[in-house]
């Protein structure tokens, strides 16, 4: 159809529709109390990247918010493998997409003022991975800054599983900016531990051992498990403990890890520089590796992206 | 208009639109991130209650999340006059309204993948209060439940500002469920104090004595403050104090306070009576007192309506 | 003698006396102060399992709680196993007995009024196991619920000193029982991670790994490091590891460990099921090999015995 | 009855028995779980004070625990009225009883190996006031030590409800004794904060302010209560905020106010002297008016008590 | 003599020195292990304002220090004055002091490898108040920053206690100063309320009321009574409770209080106005009234001690 | 010259300068705020060890604390070397020289009322090795007290980063010495979990295996990381885990590992004998072990050592 070429599809509780048709009405539970659960996954040359990775993660947060949407986890994954294969006809080959699941807990009847579906709100959606994003930051590294806003611990609602009650996030990000206005909020933890940041998780280099928080107060991203995947092929030691703002400020380098950039250097924390203030060996052997696996140079695609979409 | 008196209105960035077109996009912030706050106001003989001191603590959450919505609080005032206004020629005339100002980020350009308007999203909705929610808690009590799931802390994002990243409230009364379906989950904090439950503040009643948790873990709610205004009046002692399950499990009397009931007894506490198990005198005096401040009894106008409604 | 054929002995304080002698005065400290550390072995085949473990930890609790019993550690083997042979002679030879040590602070001068023992009152004494509390849940699974209660930490009192000062076990149970008659509390520590239930130990399976919380707040049970001598020997990964209820809600399995029924399935948390809602490999492969190392059909002679015993 | 005269009696489980013949057997819940609640109430010239003081609070802690003794609080005044007037005939005419109550769980059917009663065990009991273990502190000074042990918080099990299970009492008062064998431990609770000794409230004097632990953290005391009862009389102001030890070490006095011997100086911290080392004027103000209240000059009683005992 | 006039002298270990002279060993405890306690006082009008008010808390924090400096209150009030006399010669007549007494452990004989003084090291200093540090921020307000960096909570070292052991606040104001050079940082404490900053004490207005951290987390600064003082006098309510960021955000007014500006308007907190981001009339009222009790307009001192010592 | 062979030199911000002028004006910010990182390092036959370990770690700290002393590692190695090789000539040649590198964060020029130098004050110094005071220890063992005091947390300052804001270290050694005057405190943290002494790493040995704190709340010691060396070396396994006063009284061996003595056996912990109340067999493995590899016998040259140094 004419108007699938020119406008991406999403499909939103049983039906495909145009996008400028998905929206959500006011009174979702989305809306209403942040109880969502979502899910973004990238392609790599158009394909899905890892969709039963993050579909098994989505699913164990279904579980856990007792939210049934009534199909498997094999029908949403055909679903958004349709959504994606239709709507990367309308981007550049070079371009890429992001793809995003999300649930909510359906619509809510009292503010509604009527009787509504009450079973979740399902919904998959996508969009042009936005290169010039991230670009400059692939070159010389992000600046991340911790805020006094803490991270909500397991036992409010647990950062592992990714939901969208994130008004700490919000909250963080904006006091990060206050610093520097492209750095991001890095948060800790009701302990003082590092915990992550709004969209990425945070790893440490000291000594050719990449160190990660331990999954108590972070999501264990999809991204993060792939680099754990290449350093043991690598023969480039993993460890998982809690870790403070001075094992930072002392790291031989410092990364993030998430969906669309796969891996990004920290360059910075707190205004000062880590390791010497220049993306490392580290980060260089992560993302080369990451780029064979997927047959895609992702610095060059990031960079050249960038520039294309700076148009 | 014909179409005013059949359908309700909804105000939404900057139009008076109907209730059937009012829903946001799937990229809007308060859908991506649970970056939204929110007020609810309720009508008393069709006429707002109270409504700017609900606005006062909207702005107040739109100055600690810097939100900037473009308007002053005395023009929402009058918007949010106009909607109910109009809204309430469709109810029946013993019927009342719920009026609901919310806020968010506005919207994502990433999710939508284009530029999008990035200032915040206002919207004013109503619905008619739904009085068989709550006649026959009313009138036998109801019965809360203390989770194992606890509140957000203020240093995570402060409980007294009304937003709706609101996962802990959905997760606590699953919890409460599990019990009894008609329980409500009361959170307890960090610390083990009883804070408030997902809509309603808790106070119990201990030898003449209102008691309340401090206002750190809970929101300063306006029927709560109704409350404090009615105890001064009837010469009642109000005092807000750290509580426990230990206070309330041997309290006179328990009580929620929230805007659409105003006041409801709380009759047991995981499973066992409060107070005797029945509605008490202190419940009773601040409902008749309320209503003579507005002129409406409002328990007996939850029955009938409760009774109207269930037809 | 006749007596001891039919009535079982017990050790007290120096001498061997019939059950039904067996008591404490109203001032004991453990009566008094819950100032009392204790252990449980069970036989295989009228045998007493591994009651050196048992003794060291016991001894260890001794050290920490100051207490001087005025014997070795070898003279109380002695008298378990003295006690232990007494008593199996009057149960089915296909019947087991539990066997308790606990030793309390002594007798309380104050509350005795006049001089009394204050050195340690020990006791040694059996119960025949009864299979029928366990044959449903070893076949169905145990159904575990997280209570609002929290486990004491280890600067208040160390969870993992065997002791009877258990007021929070006792409240903990009786929420769980809120939720289903059946059901067994699963207590939270202070920071929300799994710590165990009032008589067992936790353990969940992930991808073929057993994962059990550390021993900060736990005790460190010898059932619990028989599965991990097991896993050893069937070459299965066993770690130790904060987890939290997301982590269970969606784990392979779940399992109790505790001397009576060595290991019991658990197949609901909080009223979801857990890897399917029936018992899994693990459960059925550890109770297996377990079986082999004490030549006994652990499962068999529970389900076998419930039905003896239900008689 | 001659035994009645030359031993005191109890009150066990519906039956008024000798003190000799009053033990609980080895499963008693009491001596399994520490799941006991119990009170602590003495005699002035023979009568039980505030008994219904007492009880009201005994009570609460039935409620919070759901143990039901099957019988009204009026008759177990009048049991411990029966058993306080027999066993005063005993006792010399200048001595003073303590009665205490305590209710247990119940029996343990497991550990008896048999059918046993499961409701509460109920007991009532006394013992002479022994003046000669505090005459020497009402002189002197009491010495308080804070243990790094730290109090139960009320999430675990509350401090307010009095129950038995007090392995941290146990521990705490050991460490305090390694620094002086007649010392007290004075707890911290987990944030910091003084709360209470294994025995007594703890109060201090701030500029003529007596200032004392919130209720969080201490058992609710009523000898507490009786101070700010004669406070109020004397026109002493008398607040509860939560204090620490800089506020101690600099206090004007400290006391101690628990049943038997109702109030007592702490004349050191951590051996460092309070307010110059010596009981101070509140004290002696307090006993006075305390001493005027009950119609016996408390101070004397011990005083002359002790030295009657020490024979 | 001559050198008086022109260099200001220092009491040191009992003798007065020429400032010049007035160091300490490189092995000095308070240079060792930050093991020391200090006041500081001002003169108006050269005279110094509330000496023993100062005095007191510096003795309070020796006896809880245990350092027992060797001469009494009175004693060391008159070295104080002695040297504020002599020095406050040296300065212009519009100009004040600064005074500072210290107090530290003593010398540390391992470091000086040999016999040393381990009684505490005692010293009295002064220095002209730096007016211009304070002109601006006394007119256009400061602006404070919430760091990640928590406040040392009472159970390591009680902030009430005025020690050096600074080096949160060190890292804090450094936290801080990314946001805004000129911005003082305001530490929360663990549970995420309001605490202090380095060198004041923080207040806020609401309606009218002053509010005030407890004084759990803040040193009970003599500005700050003198604040109570003043605003009992003026019939302004002031209470104390736990305070939060969002209470910030949306408060009136809010100050720092400080012995060398007194009382200083806060008007921006982490980049965003309060109170209209000017100086408020609570400032104003509470400035001027301070400045009659002590007969000098202290804004206008400052105002024109900066244009002065601009120079 | 003469005087270097009579007296130490001190290296002090660019100058060698004889030890007796060593000192700080009582306005350097070492004094004033504890603002201070240090190291320090021991020779072993005159010779400084691992001093770049030492070196690497100090400049974390400064990292950390974004002081910039204006010279590189090697710089300050060199300086350090040439003071230790200077003050060794003073001593006896079986003696030996703790040599301390301190920096603090310059000049306050408030307090010194004129401008002064704000960059950093770097010090170099050495003293004797006080062996007389470990002989003792060395051969019958420390005795540790766990204080009420806590050790400060990571999220107000980390105690990885050597500071001297030590004022809990203070004040918790005072409580230890009131048990025993020669006892050392070591600290719990807020959890509850063994922290370090204000001088020393805390290991124990459990069957075989050295368990130490995580290096969350305590310094990654230089002494600490040479057991780990010899460990491996030896085939001792070493592990980093939580650990808490159950482990301690229960463990086979403790041991404390120092700059100036190494290693040194724990055998008493708040009064109570571990591992048998005499130094154990790790002890003296890795003191053997140790001595072989600096090629002095370190018990002997403390023992001796102290014999002479106690003429």
């Amino acid at each position: 159809m004419e108007q699938e070429l020119s406008e991406p599809v999403v499909y939103l509780n049983g039906a495909i529709v145009p996008a400028a048709q998905a929206h959500l009405p006011i009174f979702d539970a989305g809306i209403v109390q942040g109880a969502t659960v979502a899910e973004m996954t990238r392609t790599f040359r158009h394909r899905l990247w890892r969709l039963h990775d993050h579909l098994d993660r989505l699913f164990g947060a279904l579980r856990h918010t007792r939210m049934d949407i009534g199909m498997s986890q094999e029908e949403l994954a055909r679903i958004s493998e349709e959504v994606a294969a239709r709507n990367a006809q309308l981007i550049d080959q070079d371009d890429e997409l992001g793809l995003i699941q999300f649930v909510t807990a359906g619509e809510n009847p009292m503010y509604a003022g009527r009787a509504v579906r009450t079973t979740p709100t399902v919904c998959v959606h996508t969009f042009p991975l936005p290169f010039e994003r991230w670009a400059k930051k692939m070159e010389t590294g992000a600046h991340v800054v911790t805020p006094s806003i803490r991270h909500v611990p397991p036992q409010c609602y647990d950062p592992r599983m990714k939901c969208r009650s994130r008004m700490h996030f919000f909250l963080a990000d904006q006091e990060a900016r206050l610093v520097d206005p492209d750095a991001i909020s890095l948060l800790l933890d009701l302990q003082g531990n590092i915990a992550e940041t709004s969209a990425a998780n945070f790893l440490m280099v000291d000594r050719g051992t990449i160190i990660s928080p331990t999954t108590v107060n972070t999501l264990p991203g999809i991204s993060r498990a792939m680099v754990i995947e290449l350093a043991a092929k690598l023969g480039i030691p993993f460890v998982e403990r809690d870790i403070q703002v001075d094992d930072v400020m002392n790291a031989g380098e410092a990364l993030l890890t998430s969906t669309p950039y796969c891996v990004m250097p920290v360059t910075k924390m707190n205004g000062a520089a880590i390791g010497g203030g220049r993306p490392g060996p580290m980060f260089r052997r992560l993302l080369t590796a990451w780029s064979e696996v997927v047959g895609v140079d992702i610095g060059r695609q990031i960079e050249e992206g960038a520039r294309r979409q700076g148009h």
